[in-house]
C-alpha cells in the first residue's frame, strides 16, 4: 500500500509551519470557498433528536432530491440507481469491490488520483495505466494503446473528467471512443464526475450520457469539490446495472451507512440556486489564467491549459520533484515565504514518469497565486537540482 | 460477499409499515436513546467558513480530547496512536487491510457480529470462528478451541466485548486467557469495545489494559452506540504499534479523511459530565431485565441473562428463525403490531448454527419492549414452523 503523495509532505509543511513560514498549499485539492451558508444552515436548523443510521444506500429524501440534481446536469436516473456514499472515495471503493475480483485488472489513462491506487491495493485489484503526456495537455491516449493492455482479466476503465490530476476535459469524440471500446470487450466504464461543475472549455461530458453504455457505467460523484465540503465527506455511487447496485448495497450494509449530518447537507445542496456555480467557476477559471500563465512565463518551465477541474501539471526544469518538493518546504524561503506542490511522480503507475513534473491545485486566490509563483519562480533560481532544458522554454500551450 | 443479516429483512418491514402496521424493531442496535443536546449544539453552534478535509488520522484537537477520555477508562494512549475512522465499520476494515493480506485467517468466536464477514470478504480475509454456546450464555470457548484452529495462516484473532450479537461480557480470565494466546502464536488481538460503558456485572475489561500485549492490540471504537449517535459515523482505531498506526495511515490517507461535522459531536462528548452514562445504563438494564424476563417466561423459549451491550440472543421453539422473522413481518399481526428480529444463522459462521436462535436489540423503552413481548409470544403460539422442544422450558439463565 503505497502512501499518499499528496499527504506524505505534511510533516515537512508542519514543520516550516513550526518555524514561521508561510506556506501556500497548492498541493492539495482543499478549495478556499466558502462552504454556501445555506447547506451549513441547514444542518444547524435540522431538528435532530436520535442522530440515527440512515438507509445504507441514503436517505431516501436525499436519494430522490438527487435525481432533480441530476436532471438539471441531463443525467436520468431514478432514485433506486443512486448509493449515497461516504465521500467520492467510497464509491470509487464500492466500484473496485463489485465490479473487480482480486487480480483482475483496471485499465486507467495516467497520470491519475493517487488513491485511486490504495484503492485498488485494498481491492487486490491491479491498475494497468496507459500513458498520456504533457505535450498534448494530457488529452486521451490513443485507444489502440487501451487495447493493447487489454487481457483476459481487464474488467474495466476508470476515467476522470473533468481531470484530476491533469485538469483535461475529455471531449464527446473522446467519451464516444472509450464507449465503443468498452461495448467491444465488455468492459464497466468507471466514471469519476467529481468536477462536473468546473470545466471552462465546453461542458463536462457524463458517461451516463453515453447512449447503449448504459448497464456498463459506474458514475463515482461527491459533493466534495462542488459545494466547497471536502471535510462533509459525502459521496455518490450512481448505476443503472442493477446487479451492480445489488452487490454494491452488500458493502454498503456492512458499513452500515453514509454520514448522516452530511445528507442534510447534501439534499440542501440541491436547492441551492442555479447561478451559484457561476461565481465560483469564474474565479478558478481567473485563477487557472493567472496560474498558467505565470508558469509558462518561467524560464525552462511548461504547463498546459486546464480545461476544467481546478488542477493544472507542469514541467519544471528539475532533477526529481520528489526531492524538489520536499526541497520547498524544508530548505527554501522567499521572504518567508514557501509553496507546497504535489510531485507528479505519485500520480503515475509507471515508475519513472512525471520525476520533471508537479500538480498545482489552484484553490487559493489570486494574491496567494501571485505570492506563490512568486516563491516558486525564485526557487528554480536557487534550486541545487536545476536541470537546463530549453526545449519548451516560453511555450504558451493552447 | 453476504448481504446483511441484520437488514436483509427490510423490504418485508416496508411493506409491513405500508400496511399500516406497527413494526417494533428489535432487529438493529439503533438506540433510541436521545444524542445529547450538548453535542449536537456543538455541531450546530460550530463557526465554520470551509468544511474542509481533516488530517486524515483526524483532528488533532479531536484526538488529543481523546486521550482524556481514554485515561478516564482507565486506557493509557497518546494521541498519536488514535486514529479517527469513518464509525467503528472502518477501524475493523483498516484492521483487516493493515495486519492481514489475502488469504490470511482471523478467528472469531461465533456468533460474531454478522458485518465482520463483509470486512474480511472485501480484505479477502477468511473468517474462522469457534463457537460459543447459549447454554452457558455464549462465554469465551475453551482456549484450546482456538488452539486447535490456529494455522500457519491465522494472524489475528477478534473479540467484542461486551459483545455484539450475546450481551456476553468477557472477565478478566478470559481476557488474560486470550492474551497468552496471541503472545504464545504471536497474534494481533482486535478488540471491538463499541459497547464498553453498557456493562451491568462489573466493568469491561480493555485489551489494551493487558500487560504486555500492548504491541498486537487494535482496539476498534466508536461513537455510535455510546453517545446514541450512529448516524454520525465516527470511530477510532487505537494502537500502540506503530507499524500498525502508519500502515493504517495509508488507507486512512487514501480515503482522505473522516467526517467533519461528527468530529465536532465527538470533541464535544468527551466533555458530557461523567454522571451521562447513568441514565441509559440505567434505562438498558431495566429494559434487560424486562426482555429476558418475558422471554425466558415464554414456553420453550431460552435466554441468557446478557452481561453488557444491549442484545441478547434467544433460543425460540422454531424450525428456521430465517423463515421465522419473515413470516413475523410478512404474516403475522397482533392487534395490527408485530416485531422485527434478527435471525441469529446470520451470526455464525459455521452452516446450520443458531437455526433457532434470534437476536433482540433492547433499544426500544420498557412499553414498547412489552407490546413487543407480547406479539413475540402470541407469535410463537401461532408460527406454522413450531417445533416443541421441553428442555429449556422456563430456565432461568445466571
Amino acid at each position: 500500500m503505497p502512501p499518499s503523495p499528496i499527504r506524505k509532505l505534511v510533516p515537512y509543511a508542519e514543520a516550516a509551519r513550526k518555524k514561521g513560514i508561510k506556506v501556500y498549499q497548492l498541493n492539495i485539492g482543499q478549495p478556499d470557498i466558502e462552504t454556501p451558508v445555506p447547506i451549513l444552515d441547514a444542518v444547524r436548523h435540522a431538528d435532530i433528536k436520535v442522530l440515527e443510521y440512515s438507509h445504507s444506500a441514503g436517505n431516501e429524501s436525499y436519494r430522490r432530491k438527487l435525481v432533480e440534481y441530476y436532471k438539471r446536469v441531463g443525467i436520468d436516473v431514478s432514485y433506486d440507481q443512486i448509493l449515497i456514499t461516504t465521500g467520492g472515495s467510497e464509491a470509487i471503493m464500492f466500484g473496485f469491490f463489485t465490479c473487480l475480483n482480486p487480480g483482475d485488472e483496471v485499465i486507467i489513462p495516467e497520470p491519475f488520483y493517487a488513491n485511486y491506487n490504495g484503492f485498488a491495493c485494498a481491492a487486490g485489484v491491479k491498475v494497468i495505466p496507459v500513458t498520456s503526456h504533457i505535450e498534448n495537455g494530457f488529452a486521451l491516449p490513443p485507444i489502440k494503446e487501451f487495447e493493447n493492455k487489454i487481457s483476459a482479466k481487464t474488467k474495466a476503465i476508470l476515467v476522470c473528467s473533468p481531470n484530476n490530476p491533469t485538469g483535461y476535459l475529455y471531449s464527446m469524440e473522446e467519451m464516444e471512443a472509450l464507449k465503443e471500446l468498452c461495448l467491444k470487450y465488455n468492459l464497466y466504464l468507471f466514471s469519476d464526475e467529481a468536477y462536473r461543475e468546473f470545466s471552462y472549455h465546453g461542458k463536462s461530458i457524463s458517461a451516463l450520457q453515453l447512449k447503449g453504455l448504459e448497464q456498463n457505467v459506474l458514475l463515482m460523484d461527491t459533493i466534495s469539490k462542488r459545494y466547497s465540503a471536502c471535510g462533509a465527506r459525502l459521496g455518490a455511487l450512481v448505476t443503472k446495472n442493477k446487479n451492480v447496485y445489488d452487490a454494491a448495497m452488500k458493502f454498503a450494509q456492512a458499513r452500515l451507512s453514509p454520514p448522516g449530518l452530511a445528507q442534510i447537507m447534501g439534499e440542501a445542496a440541491v436547492d441551492l440556486p442555479e447561478h451559484y456555480f457561476d461565481a465560483p467557476k469564474t474565479e478558478y477559471q481567473a485563477r487557472r489564467d493567472l496560474l498558467v500563465s505565470r508558469l509558462n512565463k518561467m524560464p525552462g518551465v511548461f504547463c498546459p491549459n486546464p480545461g476544467g477541474a481546478f488542477y493544472a501539471i507542469a514541467k519544471l526544469p528539475i532533477d526529481d520533484c520528489d526531492k524538489f518538493c520536499q526541497w520547498l518546504l524544508e530548505k527554501f524561503t522567499f521572504n518567508n515565504q514557501t509553496v507546497m506542490l504535489a510531485p507528479a511522480t505519485g500520480f503515475y503507475g509507471t515508475a519513472g514518469l512525471g520525476k520533471n513534473e508537479v500538480r498545482l491545485a489552484y484553490v487559493l486566490n489570486l494574491d496567494a497565486i501571485n505570492a506563490a509563483m512568486d516563491c516558486l519562480e525564485k526557487a528554480l533560481e536557487e534550486y541545487p537540482g536545476k536541470v537546463i532544458d530549453g526545449k519548451h522554454l516560453n511555450v504558451i500551450a493552447n
